[in-house]
């Protein structure tokens, strides 16, 4: 069954590898549909807990839905001895708190019970619940011991934004910090079918469990490749340093040839919707609190990048992505650039969550094809007979 | 950039998602060549580190890379106190032997160094060489842990197979048991584009390390739709008992409409190579020693099963399967079905991480396309003002 070369999709470009009802990312018109709506209509609107809920029940709850859904996310906030156990060792390594995140997730274990398939819905549904639940919890928990202080206690009377920020800060965060976090992490919840999503769903399509396929999702985001790292956006602005030194910075390197951070994007050719919802998150963060001076530097680079883009790459409309406004809004927030991944990764597990319910459904299993292009017609020989030159290509 | 509905492909079934100089799957001519050989040729022939060796660096090793080889997998044997604590918590909680082989291996931290790409290669290849080095140490640390025995330390001077054997049974086992599981390893240590190597791949493409990888690998082989899994080939035979009552239980299942687990395969339509290789290497194991009773019992009951198949699907050939004869060799070996699982990991993880490396010298992100199917044009409404009837669809 070798298959012939013209089926051969590198990277698996152009191939739709699923149908799904949860996000439409429309590159050309610059727009993201979040389960019916434009994301901006929705994510500076809702709770994240309200956007968790739309992604895995495809509609907004009512209050008496809503405050059940925040409860039983709530239940799910505690983490046990052996997980806490295991982050403490982790920090006393300084593994990167990816790494510990992949860790962590993957120790947890799947209420899955068996084949029956009422029960492994069921089951997927739990997990996804301590998931969501337990990502904030553990990103706190590893941040504060890879600095040398005590883990603080999760609260349940806190939403799941403002527990993320308490447990991070060791106090209470100011209400526009969880509005904007809120904001962030609607955002960025789900994106199509981007590697680790794609991911999540190739494991859970073997009748796997969520924590596993989620586990494998962790690991995907973890990779340069795979989009959403908005540090080197912020190293640029951080690069620049002065307003005034910002057309010189930036032409020195567009001159060499180098990508300007924080602008363009893969898909969105035209305006990222996402780049707009968190410009104005941004704005109103620091409007009300933050460092204004690293703002205002912000918006000057901004402005000069975008000029300068224009007069470099006329042919092509170059704007500010949702990379370079995530770099504000998380920097405005006080997160350090080491939590940008996993404060990303506690949004987009439940867009991973989300997939391996909607697979679970409609489950079919992934199993593409390779085509082979190695050797052919080799004998084998006793080792005293084969030649050094063998040994590599 | 929605795409058109003609490009969707389920489960990517037909779809070539790499190109492989590792192995190929013929279904209809019922050939796997690993590397350029014939699977039947080399596996009984072979040391599994050697099968490694060919599999990383397609050449079988002349004697001098051989031993160094060996030497280099056996330095990576030894398992941090970290790990084996992580075990035994596990054990505590009676946890699935799979889901502990992904926790510990999730557990591991990648050599990984940065974004060069000469550094990266190199932490890969060591990544790899950890990988394959310490999965059986964790699988039999873990199955000793989980019924209340002491953990073995593994010894340098045995090979994986033996080492893997003695770590077991705390004693050394006789050589046809090693050389029964080298060629049961062999056979099943590569298999084409699997859900399993396709998930590493897929991982490792966003320039993630092997081993996020190869613990997402894990998390998908867990499934049941995986294959690979000879556990209910056994049950047939120990649900059949004697072979006086083989033609009487078949016959009651085929007439249920059962599958009869242990024959057919969804890609060899003719012959499975490997179900051959394994078939010798189970007689020759109960020729030597191991419970004979059970051996006559199960070919009778291949036997009557075959007999049965034809008389009762004429018009497909349906051969005995790898599963079939795994199952009469992992239970010649002593392994319980609790063990079948992992030890197949403890193989096929040489397969997931020569298709890391092969991804990584050429890589390509893959970002396959969704097709959106949901809803469009809702707009958002206070808490209060939502239908209960919106909350489900």
């Amino acid at each position: 069954m070798t298959p012939t070369a013209s089926h051969f999709s590198p990277g698996l470009d152009g191939v739709v590898a699923a149908r799904t009802a949860i996000s439409d990312v429309d590159g050309h018109g610059g727009h993201l549909v979040v389960r019916g709506f434009a994301v901006e209509d929705v994510a500076p609107k809702v709770t994240f807990e309200e956007m968790v809920f739309l992604l895995w029940h495809d509609a907004l709850p009512e209050n008496g839905a809503r405050d059940r859904f925040r409860e039983d996310l709530v239940d799910h906030r505690q983490v046990e001895d052996h997980t806490l156990h295991l982050l403490k060792e982790a920090a006393a390594r300084a593994v990167h708190p990816m790494d510990a995140l992949r860790m962590t997730c993957a120790s947890l274990v799947s209420r899955d019970t068996g084949p029956h398939k009422a029960s492994a819905v069921a089951a997927a549904g739990q997990d996804a619940l301590r998931l969501v639940a337990v990502f904030p919890v553990l990103v706190a928990a590893y941040h504060r011991l890879l600095h040398g202080l005590e883990t603080v206690a999760p609260r349940s009377d806190l939403s799941q934004a403002a527990n993320f920020l308490y447990m991070l800060r060791g106090e209470e965060a100011p209400e526009s910090f969880v509005r904007a976090l809120d904001t962030y992490w609607n955002t960025v919840a789900d994106h199509g079918l981007n590697a680790s999503t794609f991911t999540a769903r190739v494991i859970v399509s073997t009748d796997s469990d969520v924590i596993s396929a989620v586990t494998g999702a962790v690991g995907a985001l973890k990779g340069r490749l795979h989009g959403g790292a908005p540090g080197p956006a912020l190293n640029l602005v951080f690069e620049v340093g002065t307003a005034d030194r910002a057309e010189t910075v930036l032409r020195e390197k567009l001159g060499r040839g180098e990508r300007l951070m924080g602008f363009g994007h893969r898909v969105y050719r035209t305006r990222d919707p996402r780049a707009d919802v968190l410009g104005t998150a941004a704005q109103r963060l620091f409007d009300e609190q933050g460092d204004r001076e690293i703002y205002e530097l912000a918006r000057a680079v901004e402005a000069c990048a975008l000029d300068l883009l224009r007069e470099h790459t006329p042919s092509r409309v170059l704007q500010t992505n949702v990379e370079f406004y995530t770099a504000l809004v998380l920097h405005g927030l006080g997160f350090p650039a080491s939590l940008f991944t996993p404060v990303f990764a506690a949004a987009r597990v439940a867009g991973w969550t989300a997939h391996c319910l909607e697979q679970i459904a409609a489950n079919r299993l992934f199993r593409p094809e390779s085509m082979y292009v190695g050797a052919r017609n080799r004998t084998w020989r006793p080792a005293g007979q084969r030649a050094v030159s063998e040994q590599r290509r």
